[in-house]
């Protein structure tokens, strides 16, 4: 999830100094990488030899030649995920570029495979540029039956995900988006149930109007919920405003019911929902003026908008980011299974329903939510298979499908 | 090792008709790829996912971003190579495209990490551009510690090599021109020894120039060979020939100091060894022409300009690039201890000096050759550590090692 936008307080605490302890746990763990590409069959001699590589291999070329769908069936590339980023809003990190990028993808990866059995690699690109991000990406396409975009910076990522999608008949999803949506979505849903208000009718407040905070705003409106009003680090996105960048202008035209202005206080006064998205910091008087058996989600990783601590005292639900705490919302519980679904059936994209299903999928996995139980753990079992389940039948039913 | 250009006579075999059985082996072996990305460390719970992703990946962009030499450490970006084709010249299939050639660069990448424990990744690009090549590969360069190009036309490839190689700090290495010029060395060395000729004394013919025929000629003049002539479809590369490109101009200018003119059968009158990468074929009446104890390599894939048991009736010591005959001369071989030995010191490049010292590696370790016995077996585990040491601290003395 990154966090160019932050919201009101103005001031976000300054990032620790960088800690590098080569003797530490986390170095020592990254010592060599974290990926390795290996072989999915055994090469034991000049047998396996000649059907792996020449003269086999050359069937294969000419077959594909011959009919370029059976890639899909007799190379890696059906089930292989691009992991694209520039560098440019890493983490909490902001712009460190594209090799202090890399342990990040790599982790991405990681979950990639051990989650839903997708192959991912990692792809850091040393440009920021959003023509070359797309061309270049478009070149690399086909490699990979997917492209996982990550830490791009909003708002180039809006318009890079977007023409890729469209010169590309493979999904292309912007994780710190829609991961982010997706399971937000999901939380939300059963968070209303626990609080006995229903989802349409919540007054929700996003806090962020960068890729994660647009992407959620999106969702929920999709997701029926009338009532979503955004800021951004000078206050509510309304109409009014003359300060908007075009893609918050497009953001403040499809919310914002009301028309609320002025800060982040005036929009939580009476809300039912605050979801931090930005890594600001939310006044404790803000939280107090907001309906009663509210819910707050500060998602901002490592330190929440609000620490769930003080947030208990005025919400009934509370949920973060961390897993060292209840109701832990991370885009892993919807990535994995996102990708599993659209790359078992070829969809040739996400579409807006099959994200909306991989939230209902998640958020139907809790049986009976309470306030500390509001999604799945990320290690539930169930997590991906369901997600994936949605995913597939909801492009099948859209005609998205391609086997 | 790729064939656009045949040698004389014209007329080159046609290709079978490609066969699709998806009962063979062949395809059964390639149903659903032959890679996958996996876990260096396993990745079993909570702890775990917090030293590999977030937080403590976090310590470690940080790091990264601080000081970026320490990518190579802590991701697998120094051990990773990206096997990098726009499928114009695969195999002997020619201009197939990047989707038919993935299951060569899979292939590829499986013999990196089966014979020196690289991690490679193919990268098959929808572009042919010259300009377009080069830009890409450059902003992927972040997340590789090498680049092998493979199955890249002539004469594109020897400019996308030459432009890379001089934009980035990583070694560029084009195996089709040096992986199979360094084999070609190393077997012509060891020939020469079995029929008693010094090496530097002996009058080549190079039947291609392409990719493979510019490079064998390039290292056999390094080599302290004099005489190299080479021939492509239309004849002797002379520099009163009017019809050449521009590198067949430099090839001619740099070899036939005897101003040959001609055909092939013109070049092969009193030729101590034939070096055939071109796919065409070899009139046995020129065969018949060559000096006493001739060399014939015949080493087109899957079926050699001479085959071998018409060659032996002219020659002392044959080879092809097959399996099923004695001498196989391979591109494996080289290409993957040449890369261990550069990556192990984190080289920038692939020097001449290196190359040479590749094929020196890989020549020593047949102590007596004989006619049958000119270049160990792909499958000796002697050879990787061999070419790789010898790289390695040719490289150090070059002054080319950064670790």
């Amino acid at each position: 999830m990154n966090g160019p936008v932050s919201a009101e307080p103005l001031h976000r605490p300054a990032l620790p100094e960088p800690t590098y302890d080569p003797s530490s746990a986390v170095f020592q763990h990254h010592l060599g990488g974290k990926l390795a590409v290996t072989a999915r069959r055994p090469l034991t001699g000049r047998a396996d030899l000649s059907l792996a590589y020449t003269p086999g291999v050359a069937e294969v070329s000419r077959a594909i030649a011959a009919d370029p769908t059976l890639a899909d069936v007799y190379t890696s590339r059906a089930n292989t995920v691009a992991v694209v980023t520039d560098g440019t809003a890493v983490l909490g990190l902001g712009d460190i570029g594209p090799a202090a990028a890399l342990p990040v993808m790599e982790g991405k990866a990681l979950l990639f495979k051990h989650f839903a059995d997708v192959d991912a690699v990692p792809i850091c690109l040393a440009t920021t540029d959003v023509d070359e991000l797309v061309e270049t990406v478009v070149r690399l396409a086909p490699t990979y039956g997917g492209i996982n975009l990550e830490d791009i910076s909003a708002p180039r990522c809006f318009e890079v995900e977007r023409r890729l999608q469209d010169l590309l008949d493979i999904p292309v999803f912007h994780d710190d988006q829609h991961g982010t949506a997706i399971v937000v979505l999901a939380a939300l849903r059963n968070a209303a149930r626990v609080v006995g208000k229903p989802l349409a009718d919540l007054r929700v407040v996003v806090g962020g109007a960068g890729a994660a905070g647009v992407a959620v705003s999106r969702i929920l409106g999709r997701a029926g919920v009338a009532d979503v009003v955004v800021c951004d680090s000078r206050g509510v996105l309304h109409v009014g405003r003359p300060d908007l960048a075009p893609h918050k202008r497009r953001l403040a035209l499809g919310t914002n019911p009301r028309g609320v202005q002025g800060a982040l206080g005036d929009a939580l006064r009476g809300a039912d929902a605050y979801v931090g998205v930005s890594g600001g910091t939310v006044p404790e008087v803000a939280l107090a003026a907001m309906a009663p058996s509210a819910i707050v989600f500060g998602l901002a990783n490592p330190d929440p908008e609000v620490h769930p601590d003080v947030a208990r005292r005025y919400a009934a639900v509370v949920a973060t980011g961390r897993s060292d705490f209840p109701n832990q919302i991370n885009n892993v519980l919807a990535f994995p299974g996102v990708f599993r679904g659209a790359l078992d059936v070829r969809a040739g994209r996400v579409s807006e329903a099959m994200k909306l299903a991989a939230a209902w999928a998640i958020a139907d996995l809790v049986d009976s939510p309470t306030a500390v139980e509001i999604v799945p753990s990320v290690f539930d079992e169930r997590v991906v298979p369901a997600v994936s389940a949605a995913v597939s039948a909801t492009a099948r039913r859209e005609g998205l499908a391609r086997s």
